[in-house]
């Protein structure tokens, strides 16, 4: 795991707009992004959000090396000594407000909100959304699975069909967030604390002369931990049969076998079966694990067709997002520093939903106070107050269409966005990773069903407040009038 | 980029399978595995391999920390000390045969042959995968890429929404062996010596009172390398007329402006009235880049519909390959010792192409002796002769079914797998990334253009010798009549 070195984790626009303000004399202006993204993922209807750690220790060992910048020396931009000199000295300096991970997120709501120079802002882009991007997209997958096996134990499995080491880490980190129970990356397990679980191969059967031999002598290794695979052959034939016998001589040990492990053919059927046969042996304690391609889809036609496991693994799926495996969140300037005050900015598109909505705002989860559910989030400026006295009462714009309109009454308020960094400094107590899933957990509970189930779930309701609704609709038709000739 | 500690870079049941052959005292015999994957990706006709010197500098690597033993001590399965002793001292001793990074490959045929004792040949099965799967998968899509746009500038612009920084890393220089032209990640950049573009972002623009002063300061600070962003507001209104004006002002100053970048709207309509307007102004050597969301499908639809488009930055879907992000590449036990002499393995299943082929293999690839192009594939035993004299003849048979064959004459061969380690002893010189790149070259050169064509490729004939055949056979009868009771 890679923290330190990773200043030139970044596209080289990055540096070479560095490299322009720097030139200009602009590159300590300030400046204000926030990343956020458009679209949730996979049709959920909510995002679990995570990489915040991952990016606080980026930030704090954000330096060029020496390496570095005799690397960015020789670079055809031909950029000047003074620049180089000063990247020597760089530390990120800025002010960063987060989502704590695990926390549910939606789309157009500021996930990270990062206040510095325009320099500073701009440099971590790249490496603040790849790492926000892909951990935030598997932690969403992985919530989605635990939603349709809330009561089992699901392993992560994925590392071999990874992208790479850090995808492989990283995603069983933000899987073990969203409720998953372990992994089977061992350095996943040593960096974070993440339970770690291993069966055997088929190599291990392969590597004895019978499928009986293979199984005794596993289980005389390892007798606390015998989960045995049964399809290497024959699965009804053969395979659990012969982890019959095994869990009989580990019983006449005074020990009992774990599992045994389903990995191909009609896991429904299969598993049916399986269960009367150990169940037949007296062996009901056994559980089934189950393996092969799986997904919060095939999960739920199993459990539907009365398949009986107890344990999921889950791979190449979960670990790669492979119905959508990529998050697009994006990184944008919503103020910049003109002369001595903040002007908010905006960027227009030809495609509404691009269009961004200017200035450094807050998020707001607005909470009934008679059952402490969520009823929406809002979003405000940072001098806005909301009222918080009994009978409060809010009127809730949708962010795209603004005739769609809900009142809100006698609610609390969450504040979502945690202060991180103030002024370059760490703020923020970065929590153990068991906190991390409690927080998920706890955040969970704030939602009705009908927003996180698989399948269509509700809109949950994200809106603006009429100050910054207001303030995005001048700016638009001032955009639309300068260009309008 | 981690290339030390990755010892636990693992599945756990690696490290169960160690342990319980310690326990029975068979850690130490022989076996070999061959990695392979089953089916191209993309419905392509070949894969690009890549991933050997990731693999190469984790095998040199690799030893358990301190850490990762006392790490060990902790686990649920109570290893014994005398076991985590033994892996204090533990270092790669085998011999690794491999498809040089480049190469064209094929489904089921071994690209990477391990050979060394049990311990060590599964100890290293996760990490192997999950290298080759990625970078092979990643230069499988690049090439797919390059396969519809030769003569463009391709180039990676992926890392944001990259899994994770390793993918990025990895993912450019994958790319870049299959023919991109540049990535804007400059670590990779630093790493590789691949060389890095960049252009700027929207919130350059946004950063000023108007486009055009954005422009004109971004070609006063990178006068040589100026690619400016025209789609902030209205591409055709405002961008491109603003570019024009800048490169006016360059081409003044004796500089020349190296091109704009559209990156949103309908690029064929877009990049044909940019180019007009350019070549209007005189400014026909201004190159026009495009972006946003671009694959081999987009690109091939624009080029139809006449987009003038010369440069193509390609993020998401190369650097995740979208539409099949893994490559299933397994690694399989093909022998094993069994007393003083080595047996083949065989894996069963009732899905008959995921039957393994047992016995360790070396791969041909036979070439026409009158044009050099690739007939087929061969695969045989070590032991096996080919013959090489004029007028030679082979006759291929098609993996999966015997009655598909067809005779091959006159032909020359080229054997694939190359010796990596010999007993541990790194016997092979890592190519340069350009060598690797020209490599890659090379083998396209040998195959019809109907193997590589996007859609529909001709099935290249990947073979078994008469004898790797037959052995292949008489295994799976043997089998059946054993569990044929």
């Amino acid at each position: 795991m890679q923290t330190t070195g990773l200043a030139l984790h970044t596209d080289k626009y990055q540096i070479n707009m560095l490299y322009a303000h720097w030139m200009n004399g602009s590159h300590l202006r300030k400046a204000v992004f926030e990343a956020y993204f458009r679209k949730l993922p996979f049709g959920n209807g909510y995002a679990v959000f995570a990489g915040l750690e991952r990016i606080v220790n980026y930030l704090v060992n954000l330096r060029f090396t020496e390496e570095d910048l005799a690397y960015l020396a020789k670079q055809e931009e031909n950029y000047k000594p003074e620049f180089l000199e000063m990247l020597r000295d760089f530390r990120f300096g800025g002010t960063l407000l987060s989502m704590k991970e695990g926390a549910l997120v939606f789309p157009n709501e500021p996930l990270i909100r990062v206040e510095g120079t325009i320099m500073e802002a701009q440099l971590i882009e790249t490496a603040l959304l790849n790492f926000m991007n892909f951990q935030t997209l598997i932690a969403t997958k992985a919530s989605r699975i635990k939603q349709v096996a809330p009561d089992d134990i699901l392993l992560e499995f994925g590392t071999r069909r990874a992208q790479e080491a850090d995808a492989a880490i990283w995603g069983a980190r933000a899987a073990y967030i969203a409720g998953f129970d372990a992994t089977s990356n061992m350095l996943a397990g040593e960096y974070f604390g993440i339970p770690t679980k291993g069966t055997h191969a088929h190599s291990w059967v392969q590597g004895f002369e019978s499928e009986e031999e293979a199984f005794e002598l596993y289980a005389k290794a390892l007798p606390d931990q015998v989960t045995l695979l049964v399809d290497t052959y024959d699965t009804l034939k053969s395979g659990v049969p012969n982890a019959i016998k095994t869990a009989k001589w580990l019983a006449s040990q005074g020990k009992r076998m774990s599992s045994i492990r389903l990995d191909s053919g009609d896991l429904a059927y299969l598993s049916i079966q399986a269960r009367k046969m150990l169940d037949d042996a007296g062996l009901s304690y056994v559980k089934i694990v189950a393996s092969n391609d799986l997904d919060e889809n095939t999960i739920f036609n199993l459990k539907a067709q009365g398949a009986r496991i107890d344990i999921w693994g889950i791979g190449t799926q979960l670990i790669t997002a492979a119905d959508q495996p990529a998050l697009g969140g994006v990184y944008k300037l919503v103020e910049r520093q003109k002369g001595d005050t903040m002007v908010p900015t905006i960027k227009i598109s030809a495609n509404p939903e691009k269009i961004s909505t200017p200035g450094k705002k807050e998020v707001y989860r607005l909470l009934s106070r008679s059952d402490k559910k969520a009823l929406g989030d809002y979003i405000t400026y940072p001098s806005e107050t909301i009222p918080e006295e009994r009978n409060n009462k809010l009127r809730l714009k949708h962010p795209l269409n603004s005739t769609l309109q809900k009142t809100v009454k006698n609610f609390e308020v969450m504040r979502m966005l945690e202060p991180i960094f103030e002024h370059g400094q760490l703020v923020y107590e970065l929590p153990s990773l068991d906190q991390v899933r409690d927080y998920h957990k706890q955040q969970l509970s704030l939602f009705w069903p009908e927003y996180l189930r698989k399948l269509n779930p509700e809109i949950y309701r994200i809106s603006l407040s009429e100050e910054v609704w207001n303030q995005r609709q001048s700016m638009i038709e001032a955009y639309l009038e300068q260009h309008d000739e």
